[in-house]
Formats: C-alpha cells, sequence, structure tokens
C-alpha cells in the first residue's frame, strides 16, 4: 500500500490531476465495478489493456527456466471442459474451417511428458467463445482436455480460429476510444498445460500471419508464442480428413516445479 | 493516462506483486464499484482515505491567496438546503448540546464581504448526519444556507457536533482494517462559502480539543482551519438564549476570482 500510495501521489503531481478529472476517474472506476458480475470482470479487461495482467504474470515465473512463455488467461476460459482421447473433433457446432491442432509436450531437457493435461478453448470462425453466444453455440463449443500419449503428443480438430475484439461496449471500451487505442485480439488459441512435478504453462499460441498481431489489445503477444496456420498441409496422425483445411503446430515445454502461477 | 500507467507499473514491479495480490485488489476495486450507488461513493471514500483527494485539492488552489484553505467536501453534502435568516436554529431535532456559530466573510485585503452565502452542514451530537438516519432525523437537520450582512457578517444556532466513524462496513473499511488505520473524524462543521467575483471555498472548521484531530482518517485536518468550541461564553448577537451552552468563531477570507474550485 505503501508503494502504491506514493506512486499514485506521484503521478497525480505529475500532470496535476484537476477536481474534474478526478470526479471523471471516480466515475470511471465506479462503472468498472457496477458493470461486472460474475460471467464479467471488466477490471480484469482494464488490467488486461493497461498492461498489468502481462507485468504481473512476467514478475511471477522465472523466464529463464526454458519452459513455454505464459501469456494472460483472459476472461472466457471455463473450468472442467470434457476430456477428450487424441485426435477428437470440439466442433460441437460445424462452422468455418476445420483445423487440426497438434504438437508434444516437453521436458527442459527434451524429453517427453506423458500424461501432461492440455485444456484448450478459443474462440470461433466468427470471433465467438460459446459463453458469449450461449443462444447460438453449444456450451463446452471448442473447448476440451487432453492426455499426451507415451510420447508426450497429443492432437485434436478444431475450428481456425477468427481475431475478435473485446468488449467495448463498457468503460474499458470508452478508455481505448478515447485513446485511440485498437480493439481486436489477433487469432489465436489458448491451453492451460499441466502435469505432476512441473509448473502449469497457461498461454496462447498466435496465428503468425494475423494482421493484427502488433496491436493486441491486451498485450499479450510473445514472439515465442507464434505459430503457423498452414493450409492444406498433409498430416499423419489419429486424425485424418480431407475436409481439414489447416494444420496448426504447438509445442509445449513444462519445467520441472510445482508451484501454482495463479498462487 | 502515460503517467498514470507508469506509475502503477513502477509500483507493481517495486513491491513484485503476486498474482494472488493482484486478484485480491481486482477483487477490492469492484467491490468498491458495486457498494456504491446513488447514496454512498465508495470510490471517493478511497480516494479520501489514500489522501488523494485533499492532494487534488491542493493541487487545484491556489494556497498563496489569503483566502481560507479548502479541504474534503466529504459524502454527506447535499444541494439546495434552506435559506435561513442570521440567528436562525438549524436543529430541527432539539438533541445535544445547542452551539452559536457566528462569524465573519471578508476579502484578502480585509474588507468585509457582504451578501456572500454560507452552505453550511454536520453531524449532530451522536455523529450522525440527517441523510445517515432517514428514519430518526428530520430532512434537512443540522444544514442551511445564511448570507452575510452588510457588515460581512452572518450567524446561527445548531448542536455541537461529535466526531464520527466513516463508512466501515465495505471495503474501504476492511482496507483500513488491515492497515491497523483509525476510522473516527474529528468533530467538524462543513461550510462552502460563495459570492460573487470570488472563489468559493469548500472547508471545515474543526473542534481544537477534538481528542481525533491527529488522526482523520480523511487527512483533512490543516491547522488555520481549528477553532475552539468555547464553553458558556457571554455572545451578543441576533440568537442569544441562556440554552446556548457553547460558542464557535469560524471566520473566512475570499479571494478574487470567480474560479470553481470543482473545475
Amino acid at each position: 500500500m505503501e508503494s502504491m500510495v506514493r506512486h499514485l501521489h506521484e503521478a497525480i503531481k505529475e500532470v496535476r490531476i484537476t477536481p474534474a478529472e478526478w470526479m471523471e476517474a471516480i466515475t470511471f472506476l465506479t462503472r468498472t465495478g457496477q458493470i461486472s458480475d460474475n460471467k464479467r470482470q471488466e477490471f480484469i479487461l482494464l488490467s488486461d489493456v493497461l498492461g498489468v495482467s502481462m507485468l504481473v504474470d512476467t514478475l511471477a515465473h522465472d523466464t529463464t527456466s526454458g519452459a513455454t512463455a505464459n501469456t494472460v488467461l483472459g476472461p472466457f476460459h471455463v473450468s472442467d471442459a470434457p476430456h477428450y482421447a487424441n485426435g477428437a473433433d470440439i466442433r460441437l457446432k460445424q462452422t468455418g474451417e476445420a483445423m487440426w491442432v497438434a504438437g508434444g509436450v516437453r521436458d527442459t531437457e527434451g524429453r517427453p511428458v506423458a500424461g501432461a493435461n492440455l485444456d484448450v478453448w478459443q474462440a470461433d470462425d466468427s470471433g465467438f467463445y460459446d459463453v458469449q453466444r450461449p443462444n447460438d453455440l453449444p456450451e463446452w463449443n471448442l473447448r476440451g482436455q487432453f492426455t499426451t500419449d507415451g510420447n508426450g503428443h497429443y492432437d485434436f480438430i478444431t475450428s481456425k480460429p477468427l481475431h475478435y475484439p473485446i468488449p467495448s461496449d463498457g468503460p474499458v471500451g470508452d478508455l481505448l476510444n478515447a485513446l485511440d487505442r485498437p480493439f481486436i485480439r489477433p487469432a489465436h488459441l489458448h491451453f492451460i498445460v499441466t502435469a505432476d512435478g512441473y509448473a502449469p504453462v497457461i498461454t496462447h499460441y498466435f496465428d503468425d500471419r494475423c494482421p493484427y498481431l502488433q496491436y493486441d489489445p491486451v498485450l499479450g503477444v510473445k514472439s515465442s508464442l507464434l505459430t503457423r496456420f498452414e493450409p492444406n498441409v498433409e498430416h499423419s496422425g489419429s486424425a485424418k480428413s480431407d475436409s481439414v483445411k489447416w494444420t496448426a503446430r504447438c509445442d509445449f515445454v513444462l519445467a520441472r516445479g510445482g508451484d501454482d502461477p495463479s498462487a
């Protein structure tokens, strides 16, 4: 609190906040709390767009361990997604273009990690998560949990995700508008990768050709988290299908240590 | 925003805020917004207890003008209080000990300001404003507006105010408890003094013998805003009464300039 209050006072003195600006800030913060409920957390969104979430995440993780980099959890994760066998199709509504996602989980010495859990979720080809369109999209659409095999491999079929805007109808939207800041998150897949004895990784893989990569409003992009959504590539695996138009490889490295990144 | 975000990041890095602490802060800010409504503004209270309100006020006012110092408006002001003639009794419920409040309004050259408006409000002898106890206390209890006479004088009868706790049943109360900070505001009278051609003064006068003077949770006390609540002093004025046990002198100086301190 001492540090927070000191820096808050320094900022106010630096720009000589006026009483009218102060009142605007009070109103903004109040609206940010009042629009939040158990399905929407506008203060987390504010933290995201101010780069606070990424900063806290960076401070919490040892970036020298060799593990896959973390990025923001985001507001759309839902716990206890269905467990599927590798190769399963997580499209509960068949829209967009099918994409095969496959990869391996290894430790920092390059050894496969068998039995690792991958919790995956993403937006659809229109940029919507199931929870945003409960009337149109089946519950658990484009969500699932997978377990790596004895070689540390996993794979599944999904829909190629689209970039999408963060919620802009609240105070955070007003703030970004006032600052002329963009709203569009580049296309990505979410992953939480866990395995006994390893530090969890909460991250995304981004479409490295997405035109919005450089303007992520929540500042979540890291160069190590880019992957190519390859068109029409022959693939071998448990989910071959002529109708699968894209392939994305998403590999992960876990570091030893059982620490919970949320603690 | 650039300054605010830079200082916010500096504070987070300085103390290495953990994800759990970050989540605690998100929850705290959300609750602070959600408990606020048109009768309670918890973010203003938060600003008050962090010294932000006083800092913004200090930056907004020329403290070298010779005018009476400002202090926090507080959450209990109600606009359009009844207008009374000088000497009137603003106790709509007869509780506590009567106090005669009198003084003059002058300009920075010492000349009386006739026709100045004084908007006054205060807590009662139990520490409550009318708006806090709408079932027990009449509306406009211990509130009123007065106009200075040709000599710049005003006076009225009121109830000697008691110190009182700031609201402690919300997130700000939890914060002060966690920091072992006191809750009690020292006894005071509120004034807004306005006159055409002068900068308004929003201030308090504090009981200079109140034991809580040094621990004002909103940091509103200034040495120039202390006055003595004198017992049993003979007074001359329009409101003589043997039943008036106390006298408080509250003088004001206005500086030229029509600027609105709230702008």
